[in-house]
C-alpha cells in the first residue's frame, strides 16, 4: 500500500501515519518528493481495512492498494490454466465447450426434445433451470425438485452432463444430488453463504458475473468458493448493466479476455443473457470464442414463443443446429480442441 | 400491452398475432395507422411473458408493456402513505426519522458508547451489523449472534429500537428474535427466498436498493415482501453504481423523490454508503431530507479510524452530534414531524 | 507517481524502469517490499503520458498517478472560494442564486412573459436558449441571433442578466455581444476549442458537466477555460447518464458536494435536466441547495405543454412562484445570503 | 405514438388528449381496456415533441413512441448494405477492412516507419491524428497542419488512403484537403455543426460512437451527416463508459451486431480505444470481426513506450504483423472478402 500525503501535510501528520503503520506490525518507508511525500507500507499481512483507516488521517490525500485482493484465483500465483473436469469433458486449457438448453425446465417433453436436439447438433452439456430467480413475484419460478428429476432423466437418456442453478444455501445439497455442475446466478454472485456452501459441496461451480460486478469482485467471489477447498470454478460472463437499453445487457468481452489473463480459471460466455435477443446470440457467441472464451452457454428451446421465461432470447433447435458448425469452424481456426478430446 | 407491427408486416402476420392473443383469453384491437398498425391487448390477466412471446412473431417490431408490474407497492392502487410503526416511532406520512450506529458491532464498549452518544444527540433508532456481507473472504464478517445480543443489550439500556441486517433465509428467525426491524442489504435485494422469509416474519423490513437495481425492480422486491402479508416495508436508497469513481456510489435522490410518488411506502436514505466518504455524508443527509426522504440512516463510530469496516464513511459521535441540529432545523422548515410525535 | 513492480520482476526490469525515469530528468526511489517493490517518481514536471509509458515495461504491474491533473481549478492551490460577479450579483462564497427561464427562446411574447414572471417570483438571472443542441436533425434548433436579440430585450426590460448557450467557437463573439454569462452545454464539455474561445472572451462561463464526465474531467475542462486567463467559471451539475431509465438523467449531488471541496469554483445545479420531469425539479432543487450548491438553474415556461423543446421538464410560472419561497426559507436556515446582497 | 391513460382518468381528460391530437392534424383512436384506455395517434407527421407535450396532460400515464426517430440511416427504409468506396477499397457489404496507425502523428520518421510497416503487414488504410482532443490542457495536442502534410506524404509513398480526425467545423475544409476519410471523434459525436459541415464536405465520414451514446443517438448523428447529402458514413464502435474500471472503456460488440441490423451503414470497431490495453486489442479485434464488424481500426506505433499519447494501448509493428494473419484466417472462415477485392 502507498499512502500519499497532501502537499501541505505537516511532519506531525506524517509521523502519526508512520506510528499507526507500526502498530499493525508493518513498516513504513517515506519517499520525500518535491511536491508531496509518499509512504510505502511494507509487510506480508496488510489488513484489508488499512486503506480506509489511513485515509481518515489528517494530512493524507489518499491511500492506494497495490496488490490484488485475491490470491487463490490469481494467475500471478498460479500461472497454469485450471482445467475443470466434468465426466469426460475438459473445460479450460485450450478446449472449447458448448452448453445449451432451455432457460427453465417446463415439462418432460420440452426438456427431452431439447436435450436430444442439442446433443444431435453437437452440444457438450445440457443447461436448464429448476429454480428460477425472477424479478417479479408473479412470474413462473421453476418446477423445483421435479425439474431436477427431469434434468437427471435427460442426462440418463442423452449422456449429457447437466448444469443447473442453485439459489439458496439450504438447497445446495438437494441440487448437488442431481447436477454435475452447480450454477450460481448473477443476482447471487455476492450471496456469500451460498458461495461457501457450493464451495463445500465439492461439485464444480459455474459462477456468473453479477450484472454490476467488477472483474475484481467477480474473482473475489470465486475466491470464496476456492477458499472452501473447491478449485473447480468456471467463470461465466453474461452481460453487465449499462446505460444502453437497446439490448438487455451489454456483453463485456473485454472482461473475458482480461479474466483469462488475471486468473487461471476457465471463462465462458452467455450471449443469450448478454444480449437478451435471440438474433444477437449467434454473432456474440462467435465473438466470445474469438475473444478467448473457453466456451459458451446458450438458451435453446423447441418452441421459444411459448416458453415460460426468456423466450425472446432463446434460439430454436434449428437456429442452434445452424450455429454449431460456424462455432466449430471458428474454433478450428483458433486452434481450440473440442471439450471431449483427451488431454 | 401494445403490439407495434413493422411497416411492411403482412395481413397474415397481423392475424397470427391476433390469434395468439385470443389463445390467451385476451382481446386484440387493431388501430390501422398510415405507416404501421398497432394492436392493443385487452384483458385483466396478461401473462408476464406475453411481451417476449409476441416479439418473436414475424412482422412484430416490438411489444410495449403499459402497466407497471407491481400492484401492492403502487401508489396508484393505494393512494395514502403507508406508516410503519416501530415501538413508539412512526415512519412515513410526513415524519422524519434518524437511524444511527456503527457499520458493524465490534464490542460491548463500542456499541454501548455509540448507542448512548447517538441517543444523546437525538437519534431515534440504532443500527449495527452482526452479520456483514463482505466482497472479500479475508475481511471481518461480524460477530454473529453475539453481535445480536449486544444490540439487544444496547436497546435495553438506551430504549432505542434496533435495525440489523439478515443475510440468509435460515437466519431470519434468529435475527427476528433480537431486532425491531430486519434490514435486507443491497446485495440481497433480489435474494427472493430471503425477501419471502422476511415477509413471513411479520417484522418491519428495511429494504435497501440494489446497487444496480432500477426503481421498478426495487418496488418489485418490496412486492415480494408485501405479498407475504407484511405491508411494513421501508425503502432505503443507498447509492447506485455508475461510472463515477470519485465517490464509492452515486446517491440517487431522484429515486427518493420518484419512489415517494410511485409508491406509498416510506423511503429513507443512507448517505454513508451513498457517498462512501464521512465528509460527504452530512451535506447529502440534508439533501436527502430536502428531496423528500422520510429519514436517514447514518454510520457513526466512536473511533472510525480503528473501525473493522467502512471506517472511511463513518461519522464520529461529535460529527453526528453537530449534524443533528442542522437536520432538525431543516425538518422544521420543511414541515416534518419528529418520528416520536404522536399521529 | 508510483510504479508498482510485479512480484516476479527481475532486477534488470527494475533498472530499466529507473533508467527511463532518469531520462525524463526525474528521480526514482525504490521501496523494497516483502512481496514486491515499488518505485516513487520524484520531480516537479512529470509528463502526463509517463503512466502509460511505464506500464508497458516488462515487470511493471501498474503505475499510479498521485497528484490531481488540474491546478488552476484546485482548491489545494487556491483555498478561498472564487466569487463570480455578474452585474450586481455575486455567485459563490456563501450566496445562493436562482436562474430561471425557458429551454429555448421561442417568441417575444414567450420570453417577455417568462422574464417578468420569474423576476416577480424572485429569480436573479434569466436563461433561454437561442442555439439548441438537439439529438435529432428533425427538431427545433433555436431562433439563432433573433433569440439573442429577444434575450437582450428581456434584460433591458426586466434588469435580469442573461445566460445562454454557445455551441461552436465561431459563435462565441456573437453570443458574447448579447449574453452576460456564456453557457457551455453538457455535450460540449470536451469541445476544447470552444472552451478556449470562451476562456478568451473574458465573459463568465457556466460549464455544464458532461453526461458521462467524471468530476475530474469536469474540473479539467474548467482548467482549459481558466488557463486562457478567465477565472470566472461556474460549474453546473445537470445529471449523469446511468442505467436508470425512470428519470432522464441521474442527478449527482455527491458531485456538487465533492466539487465544492476539490475546487474553489462556484457550483450550481440544474434539476430540470437532472430529472427530466417537472414534478421532480422542486424536490431536487431544494436538495441541491441543501447539498451545498451555490444556486440552481430551472426551466420555466408560461405554457410548457406547447413548448418547442423539453416541455416535460419545465415548470409553469405558477409552479416556479410556489417553489421560490421554499428555496428562500431553506437558504435562510442554511445561512446563505441572497446573490443580490453586497459582500 | 401510443398514449396510455391512467386507470382513474376521466372522460374529460381523455377528450382533452384527443382534442390536442386533432389540433396537430392527427387522428386519435381509443382502445377501451379493462383497466385503462389507450389512444393510438395516427398520421404521417408526428412532431418530435408530442410525447412530452401529451405526458403533461392530466390523466396521462405515459406516451410511448413507436417509430424510430431516424429514417435515412435505417435499414427499414434502405434494406441493402451501403458500401463506402475509398479509392480502390470497398467498405461494407461483406468485405473486411483494417485501418492502422499511430494515435498521433509525431514526426516524419514515426509516421513513415509505421505506414510502411502496416502496409507490409497487410493494412488497407492509414490512421493518425493531427488534431488531438485531450482531457487535459497540459498534454500534447497534435502537430496540426504539419501532421496533415506528413500523412499526405505517407499516402504518397505507400499508396494507403488516410483517415484523420477533424475537431471543429472551421477545420473541415483544411482537413478535407488532405484526408480521404474524415473522422469524427467520440467526444464530438453530438457536435452538430461539425456533423453538418462534414456532411457538406462530400468526403466519407468515420463516425465514432460517443462514450455514453445510445445506439439510437449514434444513428441519429449519422442522420445529421446523411441529411446533408452525404451517404458515405462509416460507424465506429470504440467502447462505452461503464462502471468497470479495469479496462479504459467497455467494448460493446452487441452494438456492432445491432447497428448492422438496424442500419445499412458499414460498422467497424476500434479495440485499441475499446480496451485501452495493447494486450487486449488482438483478442477484441478478432471478436469484433466475429461479431460482424466490417473492419477494425487499430493503434500501431513503432515505439509505443515513447509515444506522445495513448502508448499503453498501441500495438508495436511486430504485434500488428502477428495479428494480421489471424484476422485474415478468421475473415476467410466467416466468408468475408478483402476490402481490396472488386465487387
Amino acid at each position: 500500500m502507498i499512502v500519499v500525503m497532501r502537499s501541505n501535510a505537516t511532519e506531525e501528520e506524517l509521523n502519526a501515519v508512520l506510528t499507526r503503520i507500526q502498530e499493525h506490525g508493518l513498516k513504513g518507508r517515506v519517499t520525500y518528493g518535491e511536491e508531496r511525500n509518499i509512504v510505502g507500507v511494507i509487510g506480508a499481512a496488510i489488513p484489508p481495512t488499512l486503506r480506509e483507516e489511513l485515509e481518515r488521517f489528517p494530512g493524507v490525500q489518499e491511500a492506494v492498494r497495490i496488490t490484488r485482493p485475491y490470491k487463490l484465483a490469481a494467475r500471478e500465483f498460479h500461472p497454469h490454466d485450471t482445467i475443470v473436469q466434468v465426466g469426460d469433458l475438459v473445460i479450460g486449457g485450450g478446449s472449447f465447450i458448448v452448453i445449451a438448453g432451455p432457460c427453465a425446465v417446463e415439462s418432460e417433453e420440452q426438456i427431452m426434445t431439447t436435450a436430444f436436439a442439442v446433443r444431435e447438433a453437437g452440444a457438450h452439456m445440457l443447461r436448464g433451470g429448476a429454480f428460477k430467480p425472477r424479478s417479479s413475484p408473479y412470474t413462473f419460478r421453476g418446477l423445483g425438485e421435479e425439474g431436477l428429476r427431469l434434468l437427471a432423466q435427460a442426462r440418463a437418456e442423452t449422456g449429457l452432463p447437466i448444469v443447473t442453478e442453485v439459489m439458496t444455501p439450504t438447497d445446495v445439497e438437494l441440487v448437488a444430488r442431481y447436477a454435475d455442475v452447480l450454477q450460481i446466478g448473477a443476482r447471487n454472485m455476492q450471496n456469500f453463504q451460498l458461495l461457501e456452501e457450493v464451495g463445500r459441496s465439492g461439485k464444480p461451480a459455474l459462477l456468473k458475473r453479477g450484472m454490476s460486478a467488477t472483474i475484481e469482485e467477480w474473482l473475489l467471489s470465486a475466491e470464496y468458493i476456492i477458499a472452501q477447498g473447491n478449485p473447480n470454478v468456471i467463470l461465466c460472463e453474461r452481460g453487465i448493466r449499462t446505460f444502453e437499453t437497446a439490448t438487455r445487457n451489454t456483453m463485456d468481452l473485454n472482461a473475458v479476455a482480461l479474466a483469462k489473463r488475471r486468473s487461471h480459471l476457465p471463462v465462458i460466455a452467455d450471449p443469450s443473457h448478454g444480449t437478451g435477443k435471440w438474433y444477437l446470440a449467434p454473432p456474440l457467441a462467435l465473438a466470445s470464442l474469438a475473444a478467448g472464451a473457453d466456451g459458451v452457454m446458450l438458451e435453446v428451446h423447441p418452441d421459444p414463443d411459448r416458453a415460460t421465461s426468456d423466450g425472446g432470447q432463446s434460439l430454436t433447435c434449428e437456429n442452434f443446429a445452424a450455429l454449431m458448425p460456424q462455432m466449430t469452424a471458428l474454433a478450428n481456426v483458433l486452434g481450440r480442441r473440442d471439450a471431449r478430446w483427451r488431454r
